[in-house]
């Protein structure tokens, strides 16, 4: 399998048209339940893995094999994979941050993974314990090692657009790094507004960076946050710059309704609500996603951020 | 004053071009306080006018003259207006449902007012206990003697995209309904998504069908409320269409985060930030914004439905 070819369109839209079919990645029971306070228990997992693949997700980022001395929610990654029902034409990636966690997700018997990168030297310090130019030496034997297993590797990148130490990134350092990922062998970047504050100018130029730099739109996912409440809007302004990726939590898991700063995913039933509406195809069953997010709130005990799910499921 | 001169720009930004200019109606004492639970102390009212002026929002809607038994929360008008300490540069157009009304606003001294019509039958007749024909012949009096006391009228439409009771409105009745507001001599029309269930595919078609009936987007601003999370990128979409009035609410008044269906209006915070990070001019101080946004939070006694207020105040 060369790279790149895994879940890419057919076709490109022409600059500002939707694409007529998007591919929603849904982080919601790996980046959405990494990020809530309590721990949800191994069966109630399973069963939201298998509900959302009945809605119709062909894309679920599984769980992590980040150390659980960081990440305690995911600590059962391989008790839920030897004991997750993988449904028919659904693909469940799981999040890999180096060879330690390589060793385990292969054990395990994953088919497909995901690396993360920072695009700012303070992040990479922090969340890698590494530098902006040193990480890529981390990650070129995890690529490196699962390409020779088979295994597609996804790249994320963080802090594409903002930082919160070091304030706006330049696009040309975004460039750089996420330029050096796929270079790797990692079939798709997906680009992270990590702290939420990208507006959609800074998506358009963003994109279009990368295409002067010899990566197309169709390389690229997008992955924004809520903080601010452009993640929609700038997503719909990837997709009309030729991206056809999108990164969702089922109900904006991830981001509390009641905390103080609000720092959820997107939600991908705001999404779909917007993608049903300008009539692109998802394969989702809006209302099935909804009372699985539903049911979800209430394992959490707390309302759902999504703003579809509080209205249709209120 | 000629029909449709107040509060338009100099020029109409080319297609899918952001305008360099937005005007913000800012509806959060009328539209926001008629919807909370709480009546809001006059001083309290008296005070946010003030802080929203002096943050630089120049369009305030200031009150209702809705009869007090429909809306208690806004049963203040008088004193409101008598109290006021109007901004120089400022406009406080009120609310107007009909000739009575219209007589307490012309004794309280307005310069300006706005009226309120429906795009659907069913909504005619449970908000003015009218039709959908029928309501113009409410509206032709009460826009007739303001014009002739030299004041400029706005009319509101609501349920412009889908209503409650009959679903989706036909862009045609939307038309109809809006060129018979206009034709009235109100300078401008504001298309309310009154349940928030429009997506931008649908803003595109009705401007453009306001368009083709010879109604230009100058003539139009934006209105949505955040039900189904869409009101963001709905209005970014209207502003590629040419529109550039759009109102919002400040600290997204009028939806409780708390409910079950959150209904509020689009935050005038998550629309500075988006304008401000696309270099679009407001003449707003966010921080002032944000600041006043909090403070009314605590008056009302919970958080704030703002991302960005909530992301900054928080």
């Amino acid at each position: 399998m060369g790279a790149r070819d895994v879940g890419l369109p057919a076709t490109v839209p022409s600059a500002g048209e939707l694409p007529a079919e998007v591919t929603i990645w849904e982080v919601g029971a790996r980046d959405g339940l990494q990020n809530e306070q309590s721990v949800v228990p191994l069966e109630v997992k399973l069963e939201f893995l298998g509900r959302l693949a009945d809605a119709g997700l062909t894309v679920l980022e599984a769980t992590s094999f980040v150390h659980p001395k960081w990440v305690p929610q995911l600590a059962d990654a391989e008790a839920l994979l030897a004991k997750l029902d993988r449904r028919d034409g659904a693909r469940y990636p799981v999040l890999v941050p180096n060879e330690r966690g390589l060793d385990r997700a292969l054990a395990a018997g994953v088919g497909e993974i995901a690396v993360f990168g920072s695009a700012t030297q303070t992040f990479a310090e922090r969340n890698l314990n590494s530098g902006l130019t040193e990480q890529f030496a981390l990650f070129e034997p995890v690529v490196g090692r699962a390409r020779a297993e088979g295994l597609p590797v996804r790249a994320y990148l963080s802090m594409c657009f903002g930082d919160p130490w070091e304030g706006p990134v330049p696009a040309a350092q975004v460039v750089d790094a996420g330029r050096r990922l796929l270079d790797l062998g990692c079939f798709q970047l997906s680009l992270g507004d990590t702290i939420g504050v990208a507006t959609a100018g800074q998506v358009e130029r963003l994109i279009a960076a990368f295409a002067d730099a010899g990566v197309p739109a169709s390389a690229l996912a997008v992955h924004f946050h809520d903080t601010y409440g452009q993640a929609l809007a700038n997503t719909l302004t990837a997709l009309r710059c030729g991206v056809s990726t999108v990164d969702s939590s089922a109900g904006g898991l991830g981001g509390c309704p009641y905390a103080e700063s609000a720092t959820g995913n997107l939600a991908t039933e705001d999404l779909v609500w917007a993608l049903d509406g300008l009539g692109v195809r998802t394969g989702v069953d809006l209302d099935a996603l909804v009372a699985t997010s539903a049911w979800m709130a209430g394992c959490l005990g707390r309302p759902s951020p999504s703003r579809v799910v509080r209205a249709l499921a209120g």
